[in-house]
């Protein structure tokens, strides 16, 4: 391109959208739908029920531990489609760029999105930029849209609780939301701490592989765990009961919590899910997450209940308990 | 809501961020597939192949003559399918929202979106809202995606135009980018200049009606007439000839076009479309489209030949002719 810096005519449609879109898009997420370069993707039929998914990334920093906000783009929209039990196969992605952004930097995203794409199986068949003036947004926004294939025999909801489902969930929580935070201007701290961005695709296959009969799957994202299990328990209007001991939170994780007085259940996670499984596959089910590297540490972290629907009861190690209310306020803007 | 101004906590996916779906958005848009609330929306099986387009929209104002953002977000997406011969069935919305953007606002934008939607047929069954800090992002951004089918027996595509084609265009040019600068700080005019801002969904059926044969497609939104038939040039390569005096440009963007230095060919439509059309088919498709409402000053503007491919050359009314190019630079940035 011979320049540094994105141009407002970057996003005009014309001749330097051109010349963005051939020598830095198309070279780099190469396959045939999107070397049209048409208005629309054309794409072969698909068979069976699809899964749709859309999410805006706004991360801050667009860098951070254990990823950026290509990865997270890619990886999010893909974890959302298995959430619904399908499989990722198509991607857009959109770009909103502030006047003055860094070509480099547009580049090294670039790449980790071609990383991403390639790692789950996904194509990017079809995009946008629009390039806005300086101070109008801040650097970089990336909206990815994606159509998955829903696997035959499967049906996951959020309303399909039942009473004696037992909730697995995959990992420890809070370790997105701590190292983004950790990157944080007036944050900045030094830690190992890590973000947990990653793609479930093939750790939700394998526990599909392992039963078909899993009832509801999330991704606890922004609002973390409690959020989650909030929605749940209303749309499945049934109760959830949660035993404390049994949730894994990093000593890191606490660490930054306790300093800062975050609770971990409301802290987003970009590599991690929760089931709702009925008890008797709860055990095959386990025993496939445990075999992925994404869900070594998976446990059964409670149950599903009659009484107070709508209600998270947390049981704590010393034998009280809590409600987990759903999130309110907001404490980390721009998580993801 | 009771409130009158978006939160961070909006944006938050807890308690704010449900209320806002459940109140604002599910209402207005409601269908089944939405009202699930999961990660992604299920959607029934497809027949054929599919058109997947996305687009972000970053206008401004957010209002303008004859549209809004909310309005331009459905059609501009509902059009981009229907460039690929596409009927738009399913869309994604997704909102970057500034924090502090006012509530009423957003209701008038949401209730555009939803009338937009109801006229195209299209079902908007998924989505996302994020909230920046005050100063991130100006006022709003939207995202939508949109899935559409192809229609049975139809090729289309920028590659396809051949030798001997006509170019039909379906009305005047300009009228958008002048309507929506007629309203930017530092230019406000009084005109009657008013976006033409339209879903060409209904055109395009009545066009494939008249003859499935129609080649290429484009709307020229940015970049203009001059950039989309270049790029057509490109892709198919061949040589478009325009005649200047067959491209209608009304009175008053003439008027803000010599005021303003401004050439009409590179301005932004939409709700016009060009259509590449074997010479054998053009007079069916060029009736069908004289019959609706967006194609009454429907048009043969030009020819595709051999010579001279990737190049536009307009035929000027005294004899003359110049090269269009495609735009370089960007006169009129967030045009839509």
């Amino acid at each position: 391109m011979g320049r540094e810096k994105i141009l407002l005519a970057h996003g005009s449609g014309g001749k330097l959208s051109y010349e963005l879109i051939k020598g830095f898009f198309l070279s780099a997420f190469e396959n045939p739908a999107l070397s049209e370069l048409d208005d629309s993707a054309r794409l072969d039929p698909v068979e069976g029920r699809l899964a749709f998914s859309t999410d805006s990334y706004t991360v801050k920093p667009l860098f951070f531990p254990g990823g950026d906000i290509g990865k997270l783009a890619i990886y999010g929209t893909v974890n959302d489609l298995a959430m619904a039990g399908a499989s990722a196969k198509y991607i857009s992605i959109s770009f909103i760029i502030e006047e003055g952004f860094s070509l480099d930097t547009l580049r090294d995203i670039v790449d980790s999105i071609t990383l991403a794409a390639r790692q789950t199986g996904v194509k990017i068949v079809t995009g946008d930029t629009k390039v806005v003036e300086k101070g109008e947004a801040d650097q970089l926004f990336i909206n990815t849209t994606g159509i998955g294939y829903i696997r035959g025999g499967v049906d996951i909801s959020g309303r399909n609780g039942q009473v004696g489902d037992l909730v697995l969930l995959s990992g420890t929580i809070g370790d997105h939301s701590t190292a983004v935070l950790s990157q944080r201007e007036g944050f900045q701290f030094q830690t190992d701490l890590r973000s947990d961005c990653a793609s479930l695709h093939g750790l939700v296959k394998e526990m599909l592989d392992a039963s078909t009969k899993i009832h509801v799957l999330r991704d606890p994202t922004r609002g973390g765990l409690a959020t989650v299990l909030w929605e749940v328990a209303n749309a499945s209007r049934v109760g959830i009961v949660i035993e404390e001991e049994k949730v894994k939170v990093r000593e890191e994780v606490r660490g930054v919590c306790d300093l800062l007085g975050f609770d971990p259940y409301y802290l987003a996670n970009e590599g991690k899910l929760v089931a709702l499984v009925p008890q008797s596959e709860a055990e095959k089910v386990l025993e496939a997450m445990r075999e992925n590297p994404l869900g070594r540490e998976a446990a059964i972290i409670g149950r599903i209940v009659e009484e107070n629907p709508g209600k998270i009861l947390l049981k704590t190690g010393i034998g009280g308990h809590r409600l987990l209310e759903p999130l309110s306020g907001e404490l980390l803007p721009r998580i993801c």
